[in-house]
Protein backbone atom coordinates (compact mmCIF):
# COMPACT_ATOMS: atom_id res chain seq x y z
CA UNK A 1 0.00 0.00 0.00
CA UNK A 2 2.92 2.32 1.11
CA UNK A 3 1.68 6.05 0.66
CA UNK A 4 -1.07 5.21 -2.10
CA UNK A 5 -3.38 6.54 0.58
CA UNK A 6 -2.84 10.09 0.42
CA UNK A 7 -0.96 9.94 -3.51
CA UNK A 8 -4.62 8.27 -4.93
CA UNK A 9 -8.03 10.15 -4.58
CA UNK A 10 -11.54 9.01 -5.72
CA UNK A 11 -12.48 12.84 -7.57
CA UNK A 12 -15.91 14.23 -8.46
CA UNK A 13 -17.86 17.12 -9.56
CA UNK A 14 -20.73 19.31 -8.49
CA UNK A 15 -22.02 23.12 -9.67
CA UNK A 16 -24.75 23.26 -7.85
CA UNK A 17 -26.91 22.16 -4.38
CA UNK A 18 -28.51 19.51 -6.33
CA UNK A 19 -25.07 17.43 -7.98
CA UNK A 20 -24.06 18.23 -4.54
CA UNK A 21 -26.85 15.92 -2.90
CA UNK A 22 -25.75 13.24 -5.77
CA UNK A 23 -21.86 13.73 -4.33
CA UNK A 24 -22.89 13.50 -0.85
CA UNK A 25 -24.73 10.38 -1.44
CA UNK A 26 -21.54 9.16 -3.43
CA UNK A 27 -19.34 9.90 -0.46
CA UNK A 28 -20.95 8.11 1.71
CA UNK A 29 -21.19 5.11 -0.53
CA UNK A 30 -17.59 5.12 -0.78
CA UNK A 31 -16.82 5.41 2.96
CA UNK A 32 -19.62 2.49 2.91
CA UNK A 33 -16.94 0.42 1.52
CA UNK A 34 -14.49 1.29 3.10
CA UNK A 35 -11.91 2.60 0.59
CA UNK A 36 -9.00 3.21 1.73
CA UNK A 37 -7.84 6.48 -0.82
CA UNK A 38 -8.96 10.29 -0.54
CA UNK A 39 -12.10 11.37 -1.88
CA UNK A 40 -12.22 14.72 -3.31
CA UNK A 41 -15.21 16.63 -4.62
CA UNK A 42 -14.69 19.56 -7.48
CA UNK A 43 -17.16 22.68 -6.85
CA UNK A 44 -17.80 26.11 -8.23
CA UNK A 45 -19.22 28.44 -6.60
CA UNK A 46 -22.70 27.31 -7.42
CA UNK A 47 -22.92 25.61 -4.56
CA UNK A 48 -24.08 27.05 -1.64
CA UNK A 49 -22.24 27.33 1.79
CA UNK A 50 -24.11 25.35 3.57
CA UNK A 51 -23.75 22.20 1.63
CA UNK A 52 -20.04 22.98 1.52
CA UNK A 53 -20.22 22.12 5.32
CA UNK A 54 -21.97 18.90 4.82
CA UNK A 55 -19.61 17.79 1.80
CA UNK A 56 -16.70 19.09 4.39
CA UNK A 57 -17.70 15.93 6.73
CA UNK A 58 -17.52 13.06 4.32
CA UNK A 59 -14.57 14.20 1.81
CA UNK A 60 -11.24 14.80 2.53
CA UNK A 61 -10.83 17.75 0.54
CA UNK A 62 -12.96 20.17 -1.32
CA UNK A 63 -11.77 22.47 -4.19
CA UNK A 64 -13.12 25.05 -6.02
CA UNK A 65 -13.01 25.27 -9.40
CA UNK A 66 -13.82 28.16 -12.02
CA UNK A 67 -16.37 26.96 -14.55
CA UNK A 68 -14.12 28.39 -16.78
CA UNK A 69 -11.77 31.85 -16.99
CA UNK A 70 -12.11 35.00 -19.17
CA UNK A 71 -9.96 34.41 -21.68
CA UNK A 72 -11.79 30.93 -22.14
CA UNK A 73 -14.48 32.62 -22.47
CA UNK A 74 -13.61 34.92 -25.52
CA UNK A 75 -12.41 31.88 -27.13
CA UNK A 76 -15.51 29.71 -26.70
CA UNK A 77 -17.67 33.13 -27.61
CA UNK A 78 -15.44 33.22 -31.04
CA UNK A 79 -16.30 29.72 -31.58
CA UNK A 80 -20.10 30.16 -30.34
CA UNK A 81 -19.63 26.88 -28.48
CA UNK A 82 -20.64 28.97 -24.62
CA UNK A 83 -22.00 25.24 -24.20
CA UNK A 84 -18.76 24.08 -23.83
CA UNK A 85 -18.40 25.94 -20.54
CA UNK A 86 -19.55 23.23 -18.10
CA UNK A 87 -17.34 20.51 -20.37
CA UNK A 88 -14.56 22.15 -19.33
CA UNK A 89 -15.87 22.61 -15.82
CA UNK A 90 -14.90 18.12 -15.55
CA UNK A 91 -11.63 18.78 -17.31
CA UNK A 92 -10.43 20.89 -14.30
CA UNK A 93 -9.60 17.49 -12.22
CA UNK A 94 -6.11 17.15 -14.39
CA UNK A 95 -5.05 20.40 -11.95
CA UNK A 96 -5.57 18.01 -9.38
CA UNK A 97 -1.52 17.32 -9.26
CA UNK A 98 -1.42 16.48 -5.59
CA UNK A 99 -2.75 13.48 -6.86
CA UNK A 100 -0.45 10.58 -8.64
CA UNK A 101 -3.58 8.77 -9.91
CA UNK A 102 -6.93 9.14 -9.56
CA UNK A 103 -10.83 7.92 -10.09
CA UNK A 104 -13.19 10.54 -11.48
CA UNK A 105 -17.09 9.62 -10.30
CA UNK A 106 -19.70 11.16 -11.78
CA UNK A 107 -21.89 12.89 -9.09
CA UNK A 108 -24.57 10.20 -9.93
CA UNK A 109 -22.93 7.58 -9.49
CA UNK A 110 -23.36 5.04 -6.19
CA UNK A 111 -20.83 3.02 -5.61
CA UNK A 112 -21.87 -0.69 -3.83
CA UNK A 113 -18.51 -2.61 -3.56
CA UNK A 114 -15.07 -1.63 -3.22
CA UNK A 115 -13.54 -0.96 -6.17
CA UNK A 116 -10.04 0.28 -5.25
CA UNK A 117 -8.44 -1.91 -7.53
CA UNK A 118 -9.15 0.64 -10.10
CA UNK A 119 -5.69 2.53 -9.08
CA UNK A 120 -3.69 -0.10 -10.69
CA UNK A 121 -5.14 0.86 -13.96
CA UNK A 122 -3.57 3.59 -16.38
CA UNK A 123 -4.72 6.57 -17.73
CA UNK A 124 -7.37 6.74 -19.50
CA UNK A 125 -9.20 3.22 -18.49
CA UNK A 126 -13.04 3.92 -18.92
CA UNK A 127 -16.15 1.35 -19.32
CA UNK A 128 -17.70 1.23 -22.69
CA UNK A 129 -21.19 3.25 -23.10
CA UNK A 130 -23.93 1.18 -23.38
CA UNK A 131 -25.38 3.73 -26.23
CA UNK A 132 -22.35 3.23 -28.41
CA UNK A 133 -19.99 0.94 -27.10
CA UNK A 134 -17.02 1.92 -29.16
CA UNK A 135 -17.39 4.94 -26.96
CA UNK A 136 -15.96 5.11 -22.93
CA UNK A 137 -18.60 6.51 -20.91
CA UNK A 138 -17.17 9.85 -19.34
CA UNK A 139 -18.82 8.83 -16.00
CA UNK A 140 -16.05 6.69 -14.66
CA UNK A 141 -12.81 6.74 -15.26
CA UNK A 142 -9.09 6.55 -14.36
CA UNK A 143 -6.73 9.54 -14.81
CA UNK A 144 -3.47 10.90 -13.73
CA UNK A 145 -3.64 14.65 -12.54
CA UNK A 146 -0.68 16.64 -15.20
CA UNK A 147 -1.36 20.45 -16.52
CA UNK A 148 0.44 19.64 -19.26
CA UNK A 149 -2.88 17.37 -20.11
CA UNK A 150 -4.63 19.31 -18.53
CA UNK A 151 -3.50 22.09 -21.60
CA UNK A 152 -3.51 20.00 -24.05
CA UNK A 153 -7.39 18.91 -23.91
CA UNK A 154 -8.27 22.41 -22.98
CA UNK A 155 -6.70 23.19 -26.76
CA UNK A 156 -7.96 20.31 -27.96
CA UNK A 157 -11.88 21.32 -26.99
CA UNK A 158 -11.03 24.69 -28.31
CA UNK A 159 -9.62 24.11 -31.61
CA UNK A 160 -12.10 20.85 -32.73
CA UNK A 161 -14.65 20.98 -29.94
CA UNK A 162 -17.03 18.16 -28.68
CA UNK A 163 -19.12 15.85 -31.26
CA UNK A 164 -21.74 15.51 -27.95
CA UNK A 165 -21.29 19.22 -26.83
CA UNK A 166 -20.17 17.18 -23.62
CA UNK A 167 -17.36 15.98 -21.91
CA UNK A 168 -17.43 12.63 -22.76
CA UNK A 169 -17.55 13.21 -26.97
CA UNK A 170 -14.82 15.57 -26.11
CA UNK A 171 -12.89 12.96 -23.70
CA UNK A 172 -13.29 10.38 -26.71
CA UNK A 173 -12.16 12.29 -29.43
CA UNK A 174 -8.94 13.57 -27.14
CA UNK A 175 -8.27 9.45 -26.07
CA UNK A 176 -9.60 8.44 -29.45
CA UNK A 177 -7.57 4.74 -29.37
CA UNK A 178 -9.17 4.14 -26.42
CA UNK A 179 -11.57 1.48 -28.36
CA UNK A 180 -8.42 -0.37 -30.55
CA UNK A 181 -5.34 0.36 -28.64
CA UNK A 182 -5.42 -1.74 -24.90
CA UNK A 183 -7.58 -4.15 -23.45
CA UNK A 184 -6.04 -3.20 -20.00
CA UNK A 185 -7.88 0.47 -20.60
CA UNK A 186 -11.46 -1.09 -20.92
CA UNK A 187 -12.64 -1.31 -17.22
CA UNK A 188 -15.04 -3.79 -16.77
CA UNK A 189 -18.49 -2.73 -17.44
CA UNK A 190 -19.69 -3.49 -13.96
CA UNK A 191 -17.38 -0.53 -13.13
CA UNK A 192 -20.48 1.78 -14.53
CA UNK A 193 -23.54 -0.24 -15.18
CA UNK A 194 -26.02 2.44 -16.34
CA UNK A 195 -29.12 1.95 -14.20
CA UNK A 196 -31.12 1.34 -17.59
CA UNK A 197 -29.14 -1.81 -18.14
CA UNK A 198 -31.75 -4.30 -16.63
CA UNK A 199 -33.62 -3.60 -19.73
CA UNK A 200 -31.31 -3.25 -22.68
CA UNK A 201 -30.33 -7.03 -21.54
CA UNK A 202 -32.22 -8.15 -18.66
CA UNK A 203 -30.27 -12.10 -18.96
CA UNK A 204 -26.83 -10.48 -18.75
CA UNK A 205 -27.98 -7.93 -15.95
CA UNK A 206 -29.35 -11.05 -13.78
CA UNK A 207 -26.24 -13.24 -14.41
CA UNK A 208 -23.70 -10.43 -13.50
CA UNK A 209 -25.97 -8.66 -10.73
CA UNK A 210 -24.37 -9.93 -7.77
CA UNK A 211 -20.16 -8.93 -9.93
CA UNK A 212 -21.66 -5.05 -10.58
CA UNK A 213 -19.89 -2.53 -8.59
CA UNK A 214 -20.75 0.93 -9.51
CA UNK A 215 -24.02 2.00 -10.51
CA UNK A 216 -24.87 5.19 -13.09
CA UNK A 217 -28.02 7.01 -13.24
CA UNK A 218 -27.58 8.59 -16.20
CA UNK A 219 -30.27 11.16 -18.19
CA UNK A 220 -31.82 14.23 -16.90
CA UNK A 221 -33.96 12.07 -14.32
CA UNK A 222 -31.38 11.79 -11.00
CA UNK A 223 -32.69 9.42 -8.39
CA UNK A 224 -32.77 12.95 -6.22
CA UNK A 225 -35.52 14.12 -8.75
CA UNK A 226 -37.64 10.82 -8.24
CA UNK A 227 -40.66 11.50 -4.97
CA UNK A 228 -39.92 9.50 -1.33
CA UNK A 229 -42.93 7.53 0.41
CA UNK A 230 -41.32 8.42 4.14
CA UNK A 231 -44.41 6.32 5.85
CA UNK A 232 -43.13 3.02 3.40
CA UNK A 233 -39.72 4.29 2.86
CA UNK A 234 -39.69 3.22 -0.95
CA UNK A 235 -39.00 5.87 -3.71
CA UNK A 236 -41.51 6.18 -6.49
CA UNK A 237 -39.72 5.12 -9.66
CA UNK A 238 -40.81 6.93 -13.20
CA UNK A 239 -40.87 4.19 -15.82
CA UNK A 240 -39.85 6.50 -18.24
CA UNK A 241 -36.76 7.24 -17.07
CA UNK A 242 -35.83 3.36 -17.31
CA UNK A 243 -34.12 3.27 -14.26
CA UNK A 244 -33.62 0.39 -11.80
CA UNK A 245 -35.99 0.22 -9.00
CA UNK A 246 -33.28 -1.83 -6.92
CA UNK A 247 -30.98 0.54 -7.23
CA UNK A 248 -32.68 3.77 -7.06
CA UNK A 249 -34.27 2.02 -3.61
CA UNK A 250 -30.51 1.79 -2.46
CA UNK A 251 -29.56 5.28 -3.29
CA UNK A 252 -32.39 6.44 -1.11
CA UNK A 253 -31.49 3.71 1.27
CA UNK A 254 -28.09 5.49 1.59
CA UNK A 255 -29.42 9.34 1.32
CA UNK A 256 -32.11 8.64 3.99
CA UNK A 257 -29.95 7.20 6.65
CA UNK A 258 -27.02 9.06 6.35
CA UNK A 259 -27.63 12.35 4.60
CA UNK A 260 -30.89 13.63 5.00
CA UNK A 261 -30.74 13.65 8.95
CA UNK A 262 -28.30 16.20 9.34
CA UNK A 263 -29.55 18.02 6.14
CA UNK A 264 -31.62 21.33 6.31
CA UNK A 265 -34.62 20.91 4.27
CA UNK A 266 -34.47 24.36 2.64
CA UNK A 267 -30.58 23.46 0.42
CA UNK A 268 -32.61 20.67 -0.91
CA UNK A 269 -36.49 22.46 -2.69
CA UNK A 270 -36.21 19.71 -5.45
CA UNK A 271 -36.70 16.80 -2.91
CA UNK A 272 -40.69 15.91 -3.18
CA UNK A 273 -41.54 13.97 0.12
CA UNK A 274 -44.64 11.76 -0.17
CA UNK B 1 -6.03 -12.93 -52.09
CA UNK B 2 -4.56 -16.39 -53.01
CA UNK B 3 -7.31 -18.44 -52.56
CA UNK B 4 -9.17 -16.89 -49.80
CA UNK B 5 -11.88 -16.33 -51.73
CA UNK B 6 -12.78 -19.92 -51.84
CA UNK B 7 -11.33 -20.90 -48.76
CA UNK B 8 -13.28 -18.38 -46.48
CA UNK B 9 -17.43 -17.44 -46.37
CA UNK B 10 -19.90 -15.49 -44.97
CA UNK B 11 -22.32 -17.66 -43.51
CA UNK B 12 -25.76 -16.87 -42.19
CA UNK B 13 -28.89 -18.95 -41.20
CA UNK B 14 -32.33 -19.37 -41.45
CA UNK B 15 -35.01 -21.98 -39.95
CA UNK B 16 -37.76 -20.59 -42.11
CA UNK B 17 -39.15 -18.92 -45.05
CA UNK B 18 -39.59 -15.02 -43.09
CA UNK B 19 -35.46 -15.50 -41.94
CA UNK B 20 -35.30 -16.96 -45.69
CA UNK B 21 -36.10 -13.39 -46.72
CA UNK B 22 -33.85 -12.02 -44.14
CA UNK B 23 -30.98 -14.24 -45.91
CA UNK B 24 -32.35 -12.78 -49.36
CA UNK B 25 -31.62 -9.42 -48.79
CA UNK B 26 -28.56 -10.45 -46.84
CA UNK B 27 -26.63 -12.51 -49.64
CA UNK B 28 -27.86 -9.24 -52.27
CA UNK B 29 -26.33 -6.95 -50.30
CA UNK B 30 -23.30 -8.45 -49.58
CA UNK B 31 -22.97 -8.86 -53.89
CA UNK B 32 -23.69 -5.59 -54.11
CA UNK B 33 -20.89 -4.61 -52.15
CA UNK B 34 -18.87 -6.89 -54.36
CA UNK B 35 -17.56 -9.12 -51.41
CA UNK B 36 -14.67 -11.41 -52.87
CA UNK B 37 -15.35 -14.24 -50.44
CA UNK B 38 -18.04 -17.42 -50.98
CA UNK B 39 -21.64 -16.29 -49.16
CA UNK B 40 -23.09 -19.36 -47.72
CA UNK B 41 -27.08 -19.82 -46.13
CA UNK B 42 -27.27 -22.97 -43.66
CA UNK B 43 -30.92 -23.98 -43.56
CA UNK B 44 -33.58 -26.59 -41.96
CA UNK B 45 -36.39 -28.03 -43.20
CA UNK B 46 -38.57 -25.39 -41.89
CA UNK B 47 -37.38 -22.95 -45.05
CA UNK B 48 -39.70 -23.89 -48.12
CA UNK B 49 -38.23 -25.71 -51.67
CA UNK B 50 -39.55 -22.84 -53.82
CA UNK B 51 -37.60 -20.14 -51.04
CA UNK B 52 -34.33 -22.61 -51.36
CA UNK B 53 -34.38 -21.94 -55.32
CA UNK B 54 -34.23 -18.58 -54.17
CA UNK B 55 -31.29 -18.60 -52.25
CA UNK B 56 -30.18 -20.64 -54.88
CA UNK B 57 -29.62 -17.66 -57.27
CA UNK B 58 -27.71 -15.39 -54.89
CA UNK B 59 -25.53 -17.83 -52.54
CA UNK B 60 -22.93 -20.03 -53.43
CA UNK B 61 -23.59 -22.93 -51.25
CA UNK B 62 -26.69 -23.74 -49.59
CA UNK B 63 -26.32 -26.03 -46.57
CA UNK B 64 -28.80 -28.00 -44.97
CA UNK B 65 -28.76 -28.60 -40.97
CA UNK B 66 -30.28 -30.36 -38.53
CA UNK B 67 -32.10 -28.21 -35.65
CA UNK B 68 -30.77 -31.33 -33.27
CA UNK B 69 -30.21 -34.54 -33.42
CA UNK B 70 -32.22 -37.47 -31.41
CA UNK B 71 -29.72 -38.29 -28.94
CA UNK B 72 -29.25 -34.13 -28.66
CA UNK B 73 -33.21 -34.12 -28.15
CA UNK B 74 -33.09 -36.45 -25.40
CA UNK B 75 -30.21 -34.60 -23.75
CA UNK B 76 -31.93 -31.75 -23.72
CA UNK B 77 -35.50 -33.04 -22.53
CA UNK B 78 -33.76 -34.55 -19.64
CA UNK B 79 -32.05 -31.09 -18.83
CA UNK B 80 -35.90 -29.45 -19.66
CA UNK B 81 -34.09 -27.15 -21.95
CA UNK B 82 -35.76 -27.78 -25.32
CA UNK B 83 -35.27 -24.09 -25.70
CA UNK B 84 -31.90 -24.34 -26.51
CA UNK B 85 -32.92 -25.98 -29.84
CA UNK B 86 -32.46 -23.02 -32.30
CA UNK B 87 -29.41 -21.72 -30.66
CA UNK B 88 -27.82 -25.53 -31.18
CA UNK B 89 -28.71 -24.48 -34.92
CA UNK B 90 -26.69 -21.49 -34.78
CA UNK B 91 -23.23 -23.34 -33.66
CA UNK B 92 -23.59 -25.61 -36.69
CA UNK B 93 -21.49 -23.24 -38.69
CA UNK B 94 -18.51 -24.80 -37.02
CA UNK B 95 -18.84 -27.94 -38.72
CA UNK B 96 -18.60 -25.85 -42.11
CA UNK B 97 -15.06 -27.16 -42.60
CA UNK B 98 -15.08 -26.97 -46.35
CA UNK B 99 -13.80 -22.97 -45.09
CA UNK B 100 -10.56 -21.97 -43.09
CA UNK B 101 -11.83 -18.70 -41.94
CA UNK B 102 -15.70 -17.43 -41.89
CA UNK B 103 -17.78 -14.26 -40.80
CA UNK B 104 -21.46 -15.39 -39.17
CA UNK B 105 -24.10 -12.70 -40.22
CA UNK B 106 -27.65 -13.16 -38.51
CA UNK B 107 -30.42 -13.10 -41.11
CA UNK B 108 -31.59 -9.50 -40.02
CA UNK B 109 -28.42 -7.95 -40.50
CA UNK B 110 -27.62 -5.62 -44.02
CA UNK B 111 -24.20 -4.78 -44.98
CA UNK B 112 -23.65 -1.49 -46.02
CA UNK B 113 -20.01 -1.09 -47.12
CA UNK B 114 -17.45 -3.91 -48.11
CA UNK B 115 -16.23 -5.35 -44.85
CA UNK B 116 -13.98 -7.82 -46.17
CA UNK B 117 -11.21 -7.05 -43.61
CA UNK B 118 -13.06 -8.90 -41.06
CA UNK B 119 -11.44 -11.94 -42.36
CA UNK B 120 -8.38 -10.90 -41.47
CA UNK B 121 -9.54 -11.34 -37.68
CA UNK B 122 -8.80 -14.90 -36.00
CA UNK B 123 -11.35 -16.64 -33.33
CA UNK B 124 -13.76 -15.25 -31.56
CA UNK B 125 -13.81 -11.48 -32.83
CA UNK B 126 -17.54 -9.83 -32.60
CA UNK B 127 -18.58 -6.49 -31.75
CA UNK B 128 -19.79 -5.63 -28.19
CA UNK B 129 -23.45 -5.54 -27.51
CA UNK B 130 -24.86 -2.19 -26.66
CA UNK B 131 -27.38 -3.65 -24.09
CA UNK B 132 -24.44 -4.91 -22.04
CA UNK B 133 -20.81 -4.25 -24.24
CA UNK B 134 -19.11 -6.52 -21.39
CA UNK B 135 -20.42 -9.42 -23.83
CA UNK B 136 -20.20 -9.75 -27.55
CA UNK B 137 -23.12 -9.09 -29.94
CA UNK B 138 -23.75 -12.55 -31.28
CA UNK B 139 -25.10 -11.28 -34.90
CA UNK B 140 -21.61 -10.99 -36.61
CA UNK B 141 -18.61 -13.07 -35.32
CA UNK B 142 -15.56 -14.32 -36.95
CA UNK B 143 -15.05 -17.55 -36.42
CA UNK B 144 -13.08 -20.51 -38.03
CA UNK B 145 -14.72 -24.25 -38.60
CA UNK B 146 -13.50 -26.96 -36.59
CA UNK B 147 -15.24 -30.29 -35.71
CA UNK B 148 -13.68 -30.44 -32.21
CA UNK B 149 -15.04 -26.97 -31.70
CA UNK B 150 -18.41 -27.96 -32.77
CA UNK B 151 -18.23 -31.03 -30.16
CA UNK B 152 -16.66 -28.57 -26.82
CA UNK B 153 -19.72 -26.04 -27.82
CA UNK B 154 -22.50 -28.53 -27.70
CA UNK B 155 -21.06 -30.26 -25.02
CA UNK B 156 -20.32 -27.06 -23.33
CA UNK B 157 -24.40 -25.93 -24.06
CA UNK B 158 -25.35 -29.22 -22.77
CA UNK B 159 -23.48 -28.83 -19.42
CA UNK B 160 -23.65 -25.34 -18.24
CA UNK B 161 -26.62 -24.36 -20.61
CA UNK B 162 -27.26 -20.46 -21.87
CA UNK B 163 -27.99 -17.60 -19.55
CA UNK B 164 -30.41 -15.77 -21.53
CA UNK B 165 -31.74 -19.57 -23.38
CA UNK B 166 -29.97 -18.06 -27.10
CA UNK B 167 -26.74 -18.66 -28.35
CA UNK B 168 -25.57 -15.33 -27.57
CA UNK B 169 -25.13 -16.37 -23.86
CA UNK B 170 -23.60 -19.27 -24.72
CA UNK B 171 -20.92 -17.88 -26.72
CA UNK B 172 -20.28 -15.66 -24.84
CA UNK B 173 -19.55 -17.98 -21.53
CA UNK B 174 -17.93 -20.01 -23.85
CA UNK B 175 -15.26 -17.15 -25.29
CA UNK B 176 -15.41 -16.03 -22.08
CA UNK B 177 -11.97 -13.99 -22.18
CA UNK B 178 -13.37 -11.89 -25.27
CA UNK B 179 -13.99 -8.48 -22.65
CA UNK B 180 -10.43 -8.62 -21.27
CA UNK B 181 -8.25 -10.87 -23.50
CA UNK B 182 -7.39 -9.44 -26.65
CA UNK B 183 -8.53 -5.92 -28.15
CA UNK B 184 -8.07 -7.30 -32.00
CA UNK B 185 -10.72 -9.64 -31.08
CA UNK B 186 -13.46 -6.60 -30.29
CA UNK B 187 -14.36 -5.68 -33.81
CA UNK B 188 -15.15 -2.06 -33.72
CA UNK B 189 -19.15 -1.02 -33.65
CA UNK B 190 -19.46 -0.30 -37.00
CA UNK B 191 -19.37 -4.13 -37.73
CA UNK B 192 -22.92 -4.76 -36.11
CA UNK B 193 -24.83 -1.38 -35.48
CA UNK B 194 -27.66 -2.28 -33.62
CA UNK B 195 -30.62 -0.45 -35.82
CA UNK B 196 -31.79 1.39 -32.47
CA UNK B 197 -28.21 3.16 -31.95
CA UNK B 198 -29.46 6.36 -32.91
CA UNK B 199 -31.88 6.68 -30.20
CA UNK B 200 -29.75 5.69 -27.81
CA UNK B 201 -26.71 8.29 -28.20
CA UNK B 202 -27.38 10.62 -31.22
CA UNK B 203 -24.67 12.07 -31.20
CA UNK B 204 -22.17 9.11 -31.43
CA UNK B 205 -24.41 7.80 -34.56
CA UNK B 206 -24.57 11.15 -35.85
CA UNK B 207 -20.54 11.66 -35.56
CA UNK B 208 -19.81 7.79 -37.21
CA UNK B 209 -22.95 7.54 -39.22
CA UNK B 210 -20.87 7.57 -42.52
CA UNK B 211 -18.48 4.54 -41.13
CA UNK B 212 -21.27 2.36 -40.46
CA UNK B 213 -20.36 -0.95 -42.54
CA UNK B 214 -22.86 -3.32 -41.14
CA UNK B 215 -26.88 -3.04 -39.27
CA UNK B 216 -28.21 -5.19 -37.23
CA UNK B 217 -31.97 -5.43 -37.01
CA UNK B 218 -32.29 -6.70 -33.27
CA UNK B 219 -35.81 -7.52 -31.74
CA UNK B 220 -38.95 -9.00 -31.76
CA UNK B 221 -39.83 -6.93 -35.02
CA UNK B 222 -38.12 -7.38 -38.40
CA UNK B 223 -38.10 -5.12 -41.73
CA UNK B 224 -40.20 -7.94 -42.94
CA UNK B 225 -42.56 -7.17 -40.75
CA UNK B 226 -42.87 -3.09 -41.29
CA UNK B 227 -45.83 -2.99 -43.95
CA UNK B 228 -44.33 -0.95 -47.03
CA UNK B 229 -46.25 1.55 -48.82
CA UNK B 230 -46.23 0.73 -52.70
CA UNK B 231 -47.35 4.19 -54.13
CA UNK B 232 -45.11 6.15 -51.92
CA UNK B 233 -42.34 3.48 -51.79
CA UNK B 234 -41.80 4.18 -48.23
CA UNK B 235 -41.50 1.87 -45.28
CA UNK B 236 -44.03 2.44 -42.21
CA UNK B 237 -41.58 2.36 -39.14
CA UNK B 238 -43.31 1.26 -35.94
CA UNK B 239 -41.83 3.76 -33.48
CA UNK B 240 -41.92 1.05 -30.47
CA UNK B 241 -39.39 -1.22 -32.35
CA UNK B 242 -37.08 1.69 -32.11
CA UNK B 243 -35.46 1.37 -35.48
CA UNK B 244 -33.74 3.80 -37.47
CA UNK B 245 -35.99 4.96 -40.44
CA UNK B 246 -33.12 5.09 -42.70
CA UNK B 247 -31.89 1.70 -42.13
CA UNK B 248 -35.57 0.22 -42.81
CA UNK B 249 -36.10 2.17 -45.87
CA UNK B 250 -32.71 0.88 -47.13
CA UNK B 251 -33.55 -3.11 -46.45
CA UNK B 252 -36.50 -2.42 -48.27
CA UNK B 253 -35.25 -0.58 -51.17
CA UNK B 254 -33.26 -3.58 -51.71
CA UNK B 255 -35.83 -5.89 -51.26
CA UNK B 256 -37.91 -4.03 -53.86
CA UNK B 257 -35.68 -3.54 -56.32
CA UNK B 258 -33.62 -6.94 -55.69
CA UNK B 259 -35.56 -9.66 -54.34
CA UNK B 260 -39.44 -9.15 -54.67
CA UNK B 261 -39.27 -9.00 -58.87
CA UNK B 262 -38.72 -12.69 -58.83
CA UNK B 263 -40.47 -13.56 -55.93
CA UNK B 264 -43.93 -15.56 -55.99
CA UNK B 265 -46.14 -13.46 -52.99
CA UNK B 266 -47.53 -16.47 -51.62
CA UNK B 267 -44.37 -16.98 -49.70
CA UNK B 268 -44.44 -14.54 -48.20
CA UNK B 269 -47.69 -14.06 -46.25
CA UNK B 270 -46.30 -12.32 -43.77
CA UNK B 271 -45.19 -9.09 -46.24
CA UNK B 272 -47.74 -6.34 -46.09
CA UNK B 273 -48.43 -4.13 -48.55
CA UNK B 274 -50.17 -0.68 -47.98
O1 LIG C 1 -25.37 20.87 -14.00
C1 LIG C 1 -24.50 20.00 -13.83
C2 LIG C 1 -24.32 18.94 -14.73
C3 LIG C 1 -23.33 18.01 -14.48
N1 LIG C 1 -22.52 18.11 -13.39
C4 LIG C 1 -21.45 17.12 -13.15
O2 LIG C 1 -21.13 16.50 -14.37
C5 LIG C 1 -21.48 15.10 -14.30
C6 LIG C 1 -22.00 14.64 -15.65
O3 LIG C 1 -23.32 15.08 -15.89
P1 LIG C 1 -24.55 14.05 -15.80
O4 LIG C 1 -24.23 13.00 -14.79
O5 LIG C 1 -25.82 14.84 -15.59
O6 LIG C 1 -24.56 13.40 -17.26
P2 LIG C 1 -25.10 11.92 -17.66
O7 LIG C 1 -24.31 10.94 -16.84
O8 LIG C 1 -26.58 11.89 -17.34
O9 LIG C 1 -24.79 11.83 -19.11
C7 LIG C 1 -22.49 15.04 -13.15
O10 LIG C 1 -22.61 13.71 -12.62
C8 LIG C 1 -21.90 16.02 -12.19
O11 LIG C 1 -20.77 15.48 -11.53
C9 LIG C 1 -22.71 19.14 -12.50
O12 LIG C 1 -22.01 19.22 -11.49
N2 LIG C 1 -23.69 20.08 -12.75
O1 LIG D 1 -36.83 -18.48 -35.82
C1 LIG D 1 -35.64 -18.16 -36.07
C2 LIG D 1 -34.88 -17.35 -35.21
C3 LIG D 1 -33.59 -17.03 -35.55
N1 LIG D 1 -33.02 -17.51 -36.70
C4 LIG D 1 -31.63 -17.19 -37.06
O2 LIG D 1 -30.95 -16.82 -35.87
C5 LIG D 1 -30.56 -15.44 -35.92
C6 LIG D 1 -30.66 -14.81 -34.54
O3 LIG D 1 -32.02 -14.52 -34.20
P1 LIG D 1 -32.56 -13.01 -34.22
O4 LIG D 1 -31.84 -12.26 -35.27
O5 LIG D 1 -34.07 -13.06 -34.32
O6 LIG D 1 -32.15 -12.50 -32.78
P2 LIG D 1 -31.84 -10.95 -32.37
O7 LIG D 1 -30.72 -10.47 -33.25
O8 LIG D 1 -33.10 -10.18 -32.56
O9 LIG D 1 -31.41 -11.05 -30.93
C7 LIG D 1 -31.46 -14.86 -36.99
O10 LIG D 1 -30.95 -13.66 -37.55
C8 LIG D 1 -31.53 -15.99 -37.99
O11 LIG D 1 -30.33 -16.09 -38.74
C9 LIG D 1 -33.77 -18.30 -37.56
O12 LIG D 1 -33.27 -18.70 -38.60
N2 LIG D 1 -35.06 -18.62 -37.21
MN1 LIG E 1 -23.67 10.91 -14.94
MN1 LIG F 1 -30.28 -10.74 -35.18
Amino acid sequence: MGDRGTREAWVTLATNDAYALGALVLGNSLRRVATTRRIVVMLTEGVSQEMRGQLQAVYDELVTVGTVDSEDERNLALLGRPDLNLTFTKIHCWELTQYQKCVFLDADTLVLQNSDELFDREELSAAPDAGWPDCFNSGVFVFQPSLETYQRIMAYAQSIGSFDGGDQGLLNSYFNTWSTQDIQKHLPFIYNVVSQAFYSYLPAFTHFRGKIKIVHFIGAIKPWHHPYNTATKTVTTFPETGHCQEFLQLWWDLFMELVQPRLDPTLTPFIRYE
